[in-house]
């Protein structure tokens, strides 16, 4: 594979030590899957900050949000009859499950799309609610009009799903709770309306028969879907063989919808793909990768939290130039750089 | 438990052999779950057909719609190493998971609701698309207005998803395609509007994190849902330890909304419970069975194809008087009555 991405040389452009904990009894473990938007003269990134309780000898620590929606540690002795570790996945505490880490969504802004700090205006947004209270992770942010609409994963007891909430100014926000019930994430809304719908692609998982793979779906107002069909599945033997999920809003082109895609094997190797998809139906998929546009090539993509994982979840647009932001090894923030018309000769 | 349920003396009221298979070379397994409606002066069950294709000695035949939309017969030597039968919910054949029987709706109609008998002017419903090509099960039928809307179990190498009909005749229907994405089964539809909204119970299954819970869920039109609550978990050592799900449309009743469900152990023994929803706002719990209203007690439900199974998503009410239709031991078919009020006193 030809390098279509060029990485950006400053890459990781941020760490978990590059912002603080949201509380002193948290430590950050890893910044992942940015949202990207562009606000007034900025270039915002939607952070996917994953915290986990420092830890005690001889005792396994993880939070959750409690009915009275304060974040709670839960202290569990690692001997206790009631813990359940047997999948890697979770923590099963008396037969519930548990993540070991709690993300939530920090903004950080920048005016040259490389060097990005906080702003303490803007408010994080966290856990708040029956459908959040294990976290908020990997958020897309699409802009219709002058209004953002954040599609994330919802993670609590009751399941993951995707949650939606729409704001003008990053400073309030309304919420409309989960728009995709369980299992579902990789919710990418297109950004405008397509025959007078609005589309959404979003990946449903399925316990028995079917798979992880990638649906879209109509809606009249952006809250209610239906009309859902599966668009691309797993593929034996491919980079996407175990998984695959949308990365950030469709791009228009003149040939198609572009949707950038992460694909995973069995092994969880994540490398990135792509979709075209008709412009006037994007239910029709014109073309899709063979083999990935990019790949883990890098250390800090191949070594970290979780290695040899790329995903990317939010982009900029400018004229030909696609710039990606992604999550390396599930770790650390890192940039890249494409031309479209070089991805899309890989597609058509 | 005192018996709440009285059962119909002539139970079953029809078997496998009640009615003939829709092709030759098929043979009717079972007669499963069905749906029930008023039309005319008649009551209509919609059957489940399961049907499984005479098997030949040393192959494994199962039935699967083609991409030409023919139900074709699939005959596997069962020494093929690419036969996987390790998961007994699923035949895997070259990585991909098939059902061993197909299933269809058939209609038949009585004027007393006990015998039931086929009238060949109207069509069954079979499968007809990418999604339902496994097959149709479970169908609930809710009429608002003159309309009858039909929810069923639409099942393909996609995945399990809830397809949706309309139809004002029996004869002719329209499609609606997908309501809910995968994983998602028991869907039963209010049959008025609540505030301005339509209302469904369903129940989406997640292969991590949740279960196998009773949600509810809004839609301005019946074929785009959003606003979804998770509203009825599985309890530990109850009935319902294992999953549950809506049965036929929640019945309005002066003290709520009562949702006759059916709840599963790990055993998968199938019982039967109800909540009671509140009239105003049906994302409101009221109350609960802490044990079931019917369990399964007589020989037919103790063993058949899948013995210990009471399923219903059918029923007719006349006043105080609820008649329900079910699937007992996942083979034949039975009618039971009871007392609205009865159900209402072990509730509030």
């Amino acid at each position: 594979m030809e390098n279509l991405f060029e990485r950006f040389s400053v890459n990781p452009i941020l760490r978990p030590t590059s912002i603080c904990p949201s509380r002193n009894d948290l430590k950050i473990e890893c910044l992942l899957n940015p949202g990207v938007f562009r606000y007034r003269d900025k270039i915002g990134l939607l952070l996917r900050v994953a915290e986990r309780p420092k830890q005690k000898e001889g005792y396994l620590s993880f939070p959750k949000l409690n009915d009275k929606g304060v974040i709670e540690i839960m202290e569990i002795p690692k001997d206790s009859p009631d813990l359940d570790l047997s999948d890697v996945r979770v923590v099963n505490y008396q037969g519930e499950d548990y993540l070991t880490t709690m993300s939530h969504l920090r903004l950080v802004w920048s005016t040259d799309g490389v060097h990005f700090s906080e702003d303490k205006n803007y408010p994080a947004i966290f856990a708040h609610d029956a459908y959040t209270a294990y976290g908020i992770e990997d958020c897309r942010v699409s802009q219709i009009g002058d209004t953002y609409y954040l599609t994330f994963s919802a993670v609590s007891s009751n399941g993951v799903v995707v949650g939606m909430k729409s704001t003008k100014d990053w400073l309030t926000y309304q919420d409309y709770g989960p728009i995709f019930p369980p299992h579902n994430k990789d919710c990418a809304i297109f950004e405008r309306k397509i025959n007078g719908r609005y589309y959404a692609l979003h990946r449903p998982s399925s316990p028995e028969i079917g798979g992880n793979y990638m649906w879209i779906s109509e809606s009249p107002d952006l809250i209610h879907w239906g009309n859902h069909r599966c668009i691309a599945r797993t593929r034996k033997d491919h980079f996407d063989s175990s998984r695959l999920g949308a990365g950030a809003s469709p791009i228009p082109t003149e040939y198609g919808w572009l949707s950038i895609y992460h694909g995973a094997t069995e092994n969880n190797r994540y490398c990135l793909g792509a979709l075209l998809l008709d412009l006037n139906d994007p239910t029709k998929v014109i073309a899709r990768s063979q083999t990935p546009i990019m790949e883990p090539e890098e250390t800090y993509e191949i070594e970290g939290f979780f290695g040899e994982v790329i995903f990317t979840n939010g982009h900029i647009v400018r004229g030909d130039e696609l710039v990606i932001y992604y999550g390396a090894a599930d770790e650390v923030i890192c940039g890249a750089k494409a031309s479209i018309r070089a991805i899309l000769s890989t597609l058509v």
